[in-house]
């Protein structure tokens, strides 16, 4: 018996740690130990290490070394950008509580403005989408044709679900125009797009390690010089205050080794996974009831996302089908999995929950072979056919639920 | 020439990465990507990985596996513990506003708590400790005479400077007499002294892995069962919604595999690092003006943890001598490090701003030797000496400021 093929479909999700990364990693680790606010020989190298990390990712990403604050990661970088900006702004002139969203922001920026509302009086105004996940340009510039109760508005780099790529540039030049600073969340692009902080305008930029093959537990906020931030923890005042807590030389390091490795292979990879995807979604269509969602391929969208909906289909189900078959993909955002609510990103892009109910998500990274999309075209058609009997029998059902102990994009 | 010996003690700042952690943390990388909340297979391996790393660090801590929140370490623990449940109380009672805090606690406490005050109305109540670091039992019983006003205390397992253990069991007793949860922050205690989470009585305990030989960027706040918290950063709601924020399946499994050596070698190592840091403040007590700080050598004080100050010196100045002369230890907290001020925690023991000045902390580890003790003995007399020919030649000039770019206890 041969051991099956295993796709894994799921890099939007995480992606597997790059050789380079785990090397720089255990690299650090074994110049021992050494705290980088420490003031000693073994806490100067660990600061080297922490500065060499920062001025290669502000390097790789347009921006100034003194721009890069190191986070835990996307959620944490969402929320210190979010709240932080909030709170500096309305200190600065308390009219400004509004918040300006695009309705297929990450649950981590949702869930922030959430709090926020709940909390501290914020006000959010939403940016509708087109069909394919695109903000509509008219809108924006509806709700920022005065700045003067306006906190800042976030605005997604790339979609996480669709893979639809905003324009960050336009926006921040429209917010920017009356007064207001705008965040973008860039979890999904760095490493997977080119990324220019400086040409992007954005004055604040999330970004989240374990997406483009760095390790779990490290990612950054740039922020643009000149921004002021309120902290989000607070203790020994590294990052000058913005981001209190030990600084993790290896995983700086780590992260710095897998970002170099994701922009060099770009001009390669990005042709090469849009190629496959573009196999993928040929593929894919082909099933009776698919219907490919998000931007046309190109410049506008991810080239490792590949989204559709299957009419009469769960994508609970039919994850659940493929995964037995060995491919491994999502409904949309591994944070909400189990969460048996429609995608929110769907609903804003005109779909009924019944289409949005259909929702698979393919992404690819750098792992992804021809033989992956080859089986998981070849798997789909059979789990459509069987969730489609599964589901027919059991009409009228009350919503399967697993537990929500969820979490990751 | 042969290469000149170099003594880390400065484990309470950090120390390093144990080869178990570092074993368990490559280990789980090999398994290729996964988001532990991904429901396909991939991400159930990584979740795996997640929740046996919880029942691990649970059972080595006398708590329960649901009692353990995972987060990016200390500080964000602190954070989440202090704003969490002050927020939680006061949603649940506003004339909740009192937090009720020892005058020697981490800054990521102590700022945390400022924040409350400047920006949520929140009251601080101070109990003083004395000579040795430890809290005075009948002025925490007077704070808290009556708890209606009281959203928590928060009272440190053991010291980062001085090494005092503090009657956290005590403590917790008093405060839930009068209904009031207790935070106990043991960052330093953890993988160091015996800790049993349900046996101290504490409701919330915070830990970092980096300090007993896990990563840094790796820590839990242990929550115990019952107890609310507003989570301080919202998104994927991982964690059942206290903490957001994509999982670190390699991080905890090193985290586990950190404190399973370190809670298995504490038999052993305990009275080993005692009796090295007895030789060394046996040695240092010699230098003419060292006087030894922190309680009795004993179960009232951390096993690896050194204290002196030298009149007439500049603990700045001293722990530059020292490097240079291969001894790496430290004035007091790293984070603190460059700071030109006097120990909060010195001061609170009725230590005078001079006395305060001249302050050492060595602090031991599992990798430290005889050898190393033996070199710091030998090298802090010719420091001292250097350092008050320096001192006096510079009478009176101003204190020299380092760029404040602190970090990490």
């Amino acid at each position: 018996m041969t051991a099956q093929h295993r796709a894994y479909l799921d890099h939007a999700s995480t992606t597997a740690l790059r050789p380079e990364a785990l090397q720089a990693y255990v690299a650090e680790t074994a110049r021992g130990a050494g705290n980088p606010s420490s003031l000693h020989s073994a806490g100067r190298r660990a600061r080297v290490a922490v500065e060499e990390s920062r001025e290669a990712l502000a390097d790789l990403l347009g921006a100034r070394p003194g721009e890069v604050v190191w986070t835990s990661g996307g959620t944490e970088s969402d929320n210190l950008a979010l709240t932080g900006l909030y709170r500096a702004r309305r200190d600065a002139d308390p009219r400004r509580r509004r918040i300006v969203l695009a309705a297929t922001e990450h649950h981590a920026v949702l869930d922030c403005v959430e709090w926020l509302q709940a909390r501290e009086d914020a006000v959010v105004s939403w940016v509708g989408v087109d069909a394919t996940g695109r903000v509509d340009p008219a809108e924006l510039a509806a709700v920022l044709a005065d700045g003067t109760d306006v906190a800042l508005v976030s605005l997604m780099w790339a979609n996480n679900e669709v893979g639809t790529v905003q324009p960050v540039a336009a926006a921040a030049e429209r917010a920017h125009a009356v007064g207001v600073p705008l965040h973008t969340d860039a979890v999904q692009a760095v490493g997977h797009l080119p990324v220019d902080f400086t040409a992007s305008g954005a004055d604040l930029l999330s970004l989240s390690a374990h997406k483009f093959g760095g390790p779990v537990g490290t990612g950054a906020l740039l922020v643009r010089r000149g921004t002021t931030l309120v902290p989000l923890q607070q203790g020994g005042g590294q990052e000058l205050g913005v981001r209190s807590g030990t600084l993790d030389a290896p995983g700086v390091r780590a992260t710095a080794a897998a970002l170099r490795a994701a922009v060099a292979a770009l001009p390669g990879e990005a042709p090469r996974l849009a190629a496959l995807r573009d196999r993928l979604l040929a593929g894919v269509s082909q099933v009776p009831g698919a219907v490919v969602r998000g931007a046309e391929p190109g410049p506008g969208r991810l080239p490792g996302n590949a989204h559709v909906t299957v009419e009469g289909c769960e994508g609970d189900s039919l994850t659940y089908l493929l995964d037995a078959a060995g491919v491994e993909c999502s409904t949309g955002s591994a944070c909400q999995a189990g969460v048996p609510q429609p995608s929110h990103v769907l609903l804003a892009m005109g779909l009924t929950p019944v289409q949005a109910a259909g929702a698979l998500r393919f992404s690819l990274g750098w792992t992804s072979t021809e033989a992956d999309v080859d089986a998981a075209v070849a798997a789909l058609a059979p789990a459509v056919e069987r969730a489609r009997r599964a589901s027919g029998s059991r009409a009228g059902r009350a919503h399967r639920r697993r537990p929500v102990l969820a979490g990751g994009s």
